[in-house]
């Protein structure tokens, strides 16, 4: 399996992803709300011209010709948003043979360039955006305003059309209860904290999407700073309040993380919120040291593939509410035990 | 480790163990709780030449110079009782070398024999109480009375002076709530319902010890027989109940018993009443092939080991309860892992 985020980047004791996207229109096309479905298929296919040809690593998905459940195995990978996957316009998407690129066309804008990586690598991310903003900006013309920078469909993307986003690991600040302090103070910095998958989603396993706000009034370079440097402090206070609540008390966290690793090794049913708040545990446990029987890849991949449209792409089937709890705890076991 | 309880016996899905006890007294001597120091080395002395010169294979051992820690790892190991562990009269154990008869010297009565086997061996049992009991008689004056047959200091033990008992694992009885209506039926047949520990103790594990109340009025056969027509019928109403709980929902069911595997097998402090509610979980996951990773004999193992006198034996000091529960956690996961 090629997808990225079972690797590990820098930081990936407490940051799992970086990620980068831009949104972009052409400027002869309406939005993609007003648009026409001829007109979508005329964007659709000047764009996937000029970065298939672009690009010897670049493919074009077919995405309207894919099933309910493999759409939503996207989502789970992050690869394309709920709203995309939902939608039922003429849309393609252009995914790099690492998966590390992808790019969504006729989502709420005509192009949503996305780049993700493992660990806190915002300035790699961001050089792969532009590279793909640039062959765009070579061969299209993209709707730029002098005055409000990139037009965007909706007006909280309007200016750079950036959107910087990194995933942290933050069980230590939660545990402590100093989370909602980090909360408080990012509201107020223009930072957005949500959960795994993006607005409206809530922090599964100590998991938080950490974002920018505002894209007017700032340039790139300023906001990719600012994030970056909040990330900075989060990742500095988790570290500490790891290892303050360890020396408090070793025995205990190591009593609690061993316990949710035992339960997460061999239950047969799992939820969702179960094995994401196990999922925290037994990541925490493999930073500290705690538990060395299996590896953060692993870890990594059973986050991915034990979600339920995973599941059922990998069942080759619909399945109940109880059939994918069986089937996570049997993908839980088969990863950690088979490979 | 040659104690007898590691092995599998006759219906050990059921049975752990099959124990009787004879209780006798010598004639010439006042009961045990009359008796003079030179009276009790006296006792002490007549029984001790008989027993260690007629069986090559019975040791005496002097438990007046074991530390208390060693006394209550006996006791853990049913070889003596908690009274006889901390009386401060002369008094002696006898001891076969697998651990199977046991004869305490000066507990309530002079003489306490006792077998002890895995599974269902009552007749096994018996044979061999019978056996030491027979060579006492021939070389002591025993105190028999024609009208009440053995005198003992307790009026409860008068008659046979014979305690049978059997050490069974209920878990279907228990979580269907039959358990209750087995406690009524017995009461009324004059069968006793205790815990591991006997008298007062509660039922840790879903481990009832089941025994006879009446020594007095029935012949050995009759008694032992009693108990036997009782327990097989408690065998079998576990065994259906199990069945029929396990069809019911089997997911559920295996669910329930791997979690517990996996706590038990990862946690770092473990209670005495958490492990025994555990190794009930395990025991059952095992018998009903649902657990695979470890066998019965590691588990009757740990049942012995992880109780709190032998904990202290094998670290050598007395330990706070905390350092107990530790040391129970990792004496769990050395024997399952390590051996």
């Amino acid at each position: 399996m090629k997808n990225i985020i079972f690797n590990l980047g820098p930081e990936s004791d407490v940051i799992i992803s970086s990620r980068i996207r831009l949104a972009r229109n052409l400027r002869d096309f309406p939005f993609p709300l007003k648009m026409n479905p001829k007109q979508s298929e005329e964007v659709l296919e000047s764009i996937k011209e000029v970065l298939v040809n672009n690009y010897q690593d670049m493919n074009f998905i077919n995405v309207n010709e894919l099933s309910e459940v493999e759409l939503f195995s996207m989502v789970e990978m992050h690869l394309i948003s709920p709203e995309f996957a939902m939608s039922k316009k003429p849309k393609g998407l252009i995914l790099s043979d690492t998966d590390i690129i992808s790019i969504m066309v006729n989502e709420e804008d005509h192009i949503r360039i996305q780049a993700l990586a493992s660990g806190f690598q915002l300035e790699n991310v961001w050089k792969m955006c532009l590279n793909i903003d640039n062959s765009l900006e070579e061969k299209l013309d993209i709707a730029f305003s002098d005055t409000f920078g990139y037009l965007t469909s909706c007006p909280t993307n309007v200016g750079t059309g950036m959107r910087v986003s990194t995933m942290l690991h933050l069980p230590a600040l939660v545990m402590s209860g100093y989370i909602n302090k980090i909360l408080e103070v990012c509201n107020k910095l223009g930072i957005a904290v949500r959960g795994l998958y993006g607005e409206n989603s809530k922090a599964h396993g100590n998991m938080f999407q950490i974002s920018n706000q505002v894209t007017l009034g700032l340039d790139e370079y300023e906001i990719v700073n600012n994030v970056k440097n909040i990330v900075k402090h989060i990742i500095d206070q988790e570290r500490i309040l790891r290892n303050e609540l360890y020396k408090q008390n070793p025995i205990i966290i190591e009593d609690k993380l061993s316990r949710s690793y035992g339960i997460f090794t061999n239950a047969k049913i799992l939820t969702s919120e179960e094995a994401f708040k196990l999922i925290s545990d037994v990541r925490l446990g493999l930073e500290m040291g705690i538990i060395k029987d299996i590896d953060m890849y692993k870890i990594n991949e059973i986050m991915l593939f034990m979600q339920s449209a995973n599941l059922q792409r990998l069942s080759g089937k619909k399945l109940s509410l109880q059939e994918i709890n069986i089937k996570r705890a049997e993908i839980v076991q088969k990863i950690i035990k088979n490979k």
